[in-house]
């Protein structure tokens, strides 16, 4: 397989997946777009914008394909973005009954797979034999409502082929977004979850009324865990202060927008795990990803007092407040 | 010369110094403290708080000899923490007549001194021949406002007598306020002052519209050339995610209240140096803390991109939007 791209298709309808659109599809003037919903391609073609997300960044229709058949799209298409929250991955995979094996599957998604704590790319391996070298991430900071208002943004491709990382780069590159190759596909991978679990972290302590004095302790310490636990899992060269991995941390630790991060407001500030989760009807992965991350660390024993105490406040009914101080004692 | 701290003084009336006299005099109850003003003494005896800054901090006036002569306040006491903006340090400095040898000298000043490219531990020790296990300095992540909130606040104490480092450390730390000890004074000097033109930057970034992308790909930035010039300058081994290093570059990155980030805003929307400095009202420490850095630099050849482009801004009346353009190019 040398690195050629093909034809491009995106899978998920998302702000995320509206924005990865909008950036490749200024490049190829042509994808295919698969929604699962018939009644919001209806409407986007109606309204030549996503109906849901960043419904100011406007498409040429003529330039689309759109599907709701996930047989048919990767049929047609060599290389596959997929855009969706994980926890919906598995089931949508479950519906793949054709050969994958040769495409290039790329995923941009911030989280892993539930109940079989694996990455994406690793689980897309395994059920799929797709080969590692067809397999890319995309990563950085990268608020979609930013990049639909074409404010400059840093995206890392992560593939263990270069010449392919390459080739992606090319089609994101352009005035606002710069993009750069790495091969730490799977650091990667574990630095877009647990900037997740952070997150709910740093939105806990707000809701508790910490300050930012302590956010940015909680950041700094959050940053070196992370550090710790790819280094652990994965030790290979790699600068921790890249924008893939710290540049990440920030912008989704700092952001009022996260909704990881309104969702551990709302905990701090007493709402129970369940009503939080209602009352934001969004999927806030970091949730799933604390459990996945939680339960992989079990085996590498990495030391994470972060990752533990979102655990335990997630999944063990501990005290917020108490849970909140005994990790103060662990900072440095 | 053992541990012993003996009795206290702040030199200095700002709302860094009035926040740290808080902090001291809940252990020592009684402290020595130097203001240049005798009517803004009468006025804190009055009113029983600090007439210019954290008002709300109220102190025990029994508790407190305040000073006007630099020389009778140094004779009195053991300690003198320092505490008054950097670019003040050398006139006052020169009016010590008497011998301080003796002496304890913290400084919890975030900035060198001008003209002569120094940190202020290194300056005093060359003027005073204090030995170097006798002076120490106060960093990390710390808005007066939130300290004298009482929230939660992580303070280093770094010192090359860790004994007087620890005994520092028991006369800050509380219930909201954590103290450790290190041994690397240079790089945590350094460090402080690196963070304000960084912040700088943050502003001049966000005065020209960059949004939160790219100042998390910024600060990540800062932080890798912070690393960088203190591992070039003082090789020893320091983890920069430690709250004195990166905690301190977040909290002031990310923060409105920094006057540093301000004068950078100013700055990136159109305003000349002086106009922002005019308008400001206040010292941007930062501004000089970038001449004095780029100079030190200038020795050491470590490759700080984002001081280099401060410099040119703020001292080579470069372009600003050009300029950061550039910059740009050299992030990872």
């Amino acid at each position: 397989m040398n690195g050629s791209i093909g034809n491009v298709a995106i899978i998920g309808s998302g702000s995320w997946a509206t924005a990865i659109a909008k950036i490749v599809i200024e490049h190829t003037h042509y994808i295919g777009w698969y929604m699962r919903s018939q009644e919001k391609i209806s409407n986007f073609k109606l309204y030549g914008h996503n109906p849901g997300y960043l419904t100011s960044t406007h498409f040429n229709i003529d330039e689309i394909d759109f599907y709701t058949d996930i047989n048919k799209i990767i049929n047609d298409f060599d290389t596959l973005i997929f855009v969706i929250p994980s926890p919906y991955l598995k089931d949508l995979l479950d519906k793949i009954t054709i050969n994958i094996k040769d495409k290039n599957i790329i995923t941009a998604i911030k989280g892993l797979v539930p109940g079989e704590n694996l990455t994406c790319s690793e689980y897309i391996h395994q059920k799929f034999k797709v080969p590692y070298e067809q397999l890319a991430i995309i990563g950085g900071p990268s608020h979609s409502e930013e990049v639909a208002m074409e404010r400059l943004t840093y995206l890392t491709v992560g593939c263990s082929n270069e010449k392919k990382a390459k080739n992606i780069c090319n089609i994101l590159r352009s005035n606002y977004i710069k993009a750069k190759t790495s091969n730490d596909v799977l650091g990667i991978e574990y630095a877009s979850v647990l900037k997740n679990v952070y997150a709910i972290a740093a939105g806990i302590c707000d809701g508790l009324k910490y300050g930012d004095n302590f956010q940015a302790v909680l950041l700094s310490n959050a940053i070196a865990e992370m550090e710790l636990f790819l280094t652990t899992i994965a030790p290979i060269n790699r600068t921790i202060s890249d924008s893939v991995y710290m540049g990440d941390q920030l912008v989704t630790g700092y952001s009022n927008f996260s909704r990881n991060r309104t969702f551990g407001t709302m905990i701090g500030r007493g709402y129970s795990i369940k009503s939080a989760q209602i009352e934001m009807q969004m999927i806030a992965e970091g949730y799933y990803g604390t459990k996945c991350m939680y339960e992989i660390n079990k085996d590498i024993q990495a030391k994470m007092p972060i990752l533990s105490s979102m655990y335990n406040i997630l999944y063990k009914k501990a005290d917020v407040k108490q849970e909140i101080i005994l990790l103060t004692d662990s900072f440095r």
